[in-house]
């Protein structure tokens, strides 16, 4: 079971950015990632309809034999994380708990903002879960559903996004945050401009590295890490277009990857199941 | 049980550097402190030896009714983590692995220097909880027992520090490293020197923050985070000079403490039990 690959889900192309970072960090473990592109964003749909979405991925990652899931998606971390750990037997991860404690150690006015897509701002899971931590944070949140459209185009140029980036932020312009936090797994795509708005005094805090960092931990812990020493082997699995997601995936991650059309909602995917 | 305190043990004052991020990440948790003082350092001790110190220091904190154990110490986490891990009910955390984690997460050309105590170095406990997490990563370690010895004394001025942390490191001179890892929770005092010595190109890295960071994960995955919001109540306990360690303690954690002397090994201490 230490050598199956670790299953990785998201509404589109952003949940990459956490990949990189499992590549960086875990570079012996194998992932099987499936992006919903078919369905992206997630961030305007309602409760139910994330849920079922997230559990339909999840689902299928179960059935392809992963060892432990990872909803590289705020918005469906927000939403179906708690109930995605009652329904799989395998340990599902999301990115917010990491997030947070990321900022919680990087924080020294403790004074933190969150960004991120409507529905992951208006579920306070980022206010929640800083909160069960340290109860003094104080939270300034704000939804930015304009950046993640500008960051799902594709790595955004610096000047067509500075304009836009700042717009966005205005609300924080008049709160003294020393942290913000990427709540969305496309944003750390803008970081650059991100920066230059807030300034050098704030630190952004992207989900990925410390969500790989808790993957790294329960890994270690229960003695599920890969033993085999033969190169791992990664699978991409998209809703969406092929084509498209091997190019931004490619220009992401830095190398050549596997991408396979794969639709969990399609009858005959659903019967043929994720060969792995 | 949420509400009682997290028990911290160290072979003396360094673990003080621990507290000081349980603190700062957790400032609503209460911390039972004890320093054995009387006994350190451990790491030039034998292993039979170091276990028994250990042991015997871990039972009082259980018997005193803490909801976790932390050992903060590099020597006694090589020598004791995995046999205290079958012998308490309560979860024990050592400084071993975050530092390791901490390291794989900075490092970008996975060569990583290690240095620490002897026992510490003899152990291979950091080059194999780097291993089991990244197998190609490239270790470099190396046992500076004059440098406990530097920072056991205060903290060091730096001009003083400086030749004898040059003299230590002389090793890492020749090995391209791009991370090391403070594996003796004495050394963030000496981060300054240590810095100058290895440049600007060397990221540090001291287990005390990252071992917070998995404290509350802990705390927040398993509902064991303090739910009292009144202020909490830190005792700190040495087998040696209590003057001594209040003097160190309070100009390391910026804040007064209250330190009462109390030795594991004494018997009319052990019939009493530590009050809370």
């Amino acid at each position: 079971m230490r050598d199956r690959p670790i299953g990785v889900m998201d509404s589109g192309v952003g949940g990459l950015t956490v990949v990189a970072e499992l590549w960086r960090q875990l570079p012996n473990e194998a992932v099987l990632f499936y992006g919903d592109s078919a369905r992206c964003p997630y961030g305007e749909r309602d409760e139910a309809e994330i849920l079922d979405l997230t559990f339909r991925a999840l689902d299928e990652l179960e059935r392809a034999g992963v060892k432990m899931m990872v909803i590289a998606c705020n918005t469906a971390t927000a939403v179906a994380l708690a109930q995605a750990r009652q329904r799989y037997r395998a340990p599902v991860f999301g990115v917010i708990a990491p997030g947070a404690r990321a900022a919680i150690a990087a924080t020294n006015t403790r004074r933190v903002g969150v960004i991120g897509t409507r529905a992951t701002i208006r579920s306070e899971s980022y206010a929640e879960a800083l909160h069960v931590t340290n109860p003094w944070i104080d939270v300034h949140s704000h939804a930015c559903p304009e950046l993640v459209e500008l960051a799902e185009g594709g790595p955004a140029r610096l000047e067509k996004a500075l304009p836009i980036v700042r717009a966005a932020l205005e609300p924080f312009s008049h709160v003294e945050i020393d942290t913000m936090i990427l709540g969305c797994t496309h944003f750390p795509l803008l970081s650059e401009a991100i920066g230059q708005v807030v300034g050098p005094g704030v630190k952004l805090i992207s989900s990925a590295e410390e969500t790989a960092r808790e993957v790294s931990l329960w890994l270690a812990d229960n003695e599920m890490t890969r033993t085999d020493l033969r190169p791992p082997r990664h699978l991409f699995l998209t809703s969406g277009d092929v084509a498209r997601f091997r190019q931004i995936g490619e220009s992401w991650l830095s190398c050549e990857i596997q991408v396979e059309f794969y639709d969990v909602w399609d009858e005959r995917d659903a019967h043929s199941g994720i060969g792995l």
